[in-house]
């Protein structure tokens, strides 16, 4: 029912990791049901989002990075680094967890639609993720 | 235990389905459980929001499109329409999956809550919600 | 299956409730599973963040006072108050609802996460939470 997905990430941005969820549903056996991921972490995110173009991810990055900026005056948690409070913003604007529901076995994902993991720490890391299926 | 909706929306903004959720859910005829929904595209979003007065959701919807604006020189992507990068922020930044819990063979929002699809692009379209019933 | 919560709440901002959730799923009994949370109010959200240090707590809440303002001309729908139009906007770009995995009758929050309750309006109120446990 549920499973740990562990995915290292090198670097900042938008990992997709779909064909990973899907395994796990695929394994699952349910004709079916739910499918439901969480993020073990609060500077890494969930998001689904466009993965035929890569210049549509780009641009999400680069907005996000231009509206949640590092050494901001405001900040006083500063002491992981300068990308630690940034990560905690951008964690919260998007989503630590998200529910697909599965259908004929498979995840009812739109045509133009995959899951990604947004890693928002420039040396990225090792980053669980936990799927459950019902 | 998955249905799905088909919503015509002409235009952009939020448009309310909970009367269409709410029909799911009664011939469901399930007491106690819970309903998931999910949105099949990339540029239109799920929101639980305000229902009672238009004026909260179309200062919601200014308050989106000043903050995510169109032709802004950082896109790359703009091959699909100037409404179509911002489209992919919005959803990023709200929501493409909700639960809401069922109780008494209701959908258990709070008084003034509704269920609404926030259509991102300007002409709209045909979009698919997947509702999830257990 | 569906417990309400009554979370009291005298002043905006975050407010962890971790414990009371997971004393909800601790009597519920069940070993491996889904935790879902969603709240009843469109001027309050939830928010799964960093527990540790509040700091990053206070940070993140003068981030988002700044990025959503009162009194910002654009807002139209002003009668319930100044902080109200800015408790919707922060609640659509949060999150009204929240799964969390359920793995040896424990919450499978990583180590540093929390469940939150972020109050938007000043005052605070009293909060009404569903956790349904499944």
């Amino acid at each position: 029912m549920n499973t740990q997905l562990q995915l290292q990430t090198d670097h900042w941005g938008l990992h997709e990791f779909t064909s990973q969820v899907s395994t796990v549903v695929h394994r699952g056996g349910i004709e079916e049901g739910l499918c439901s991921l969480f993020v073990q972490h609060t500077s890494a995110s969930l998001l689904i989002q466009e993965n035929a173009d890569p210049s549509a991810r780009h641009d999400l990055e680069n907005w996000l990075n231009r509206l949640v900026k590092e050494h901001d005056p405001l900040y006083t948690h500063t002491q992981e680094g300068a990308d630690d409070m940034p990560a905690h913003i951008k964690t919260a604007l998007t989503n630590s967890c998200l529910t697909i529901p599965i259908i004929n076995h498979q995840l009812a994902l739109g045509t133009w639609q995959g899951i990604f993991l947004w890693e928002h720490r420039h040396q990225g890391g090792r980053r669980s993720v936990i799927v459950h299926i019902d």
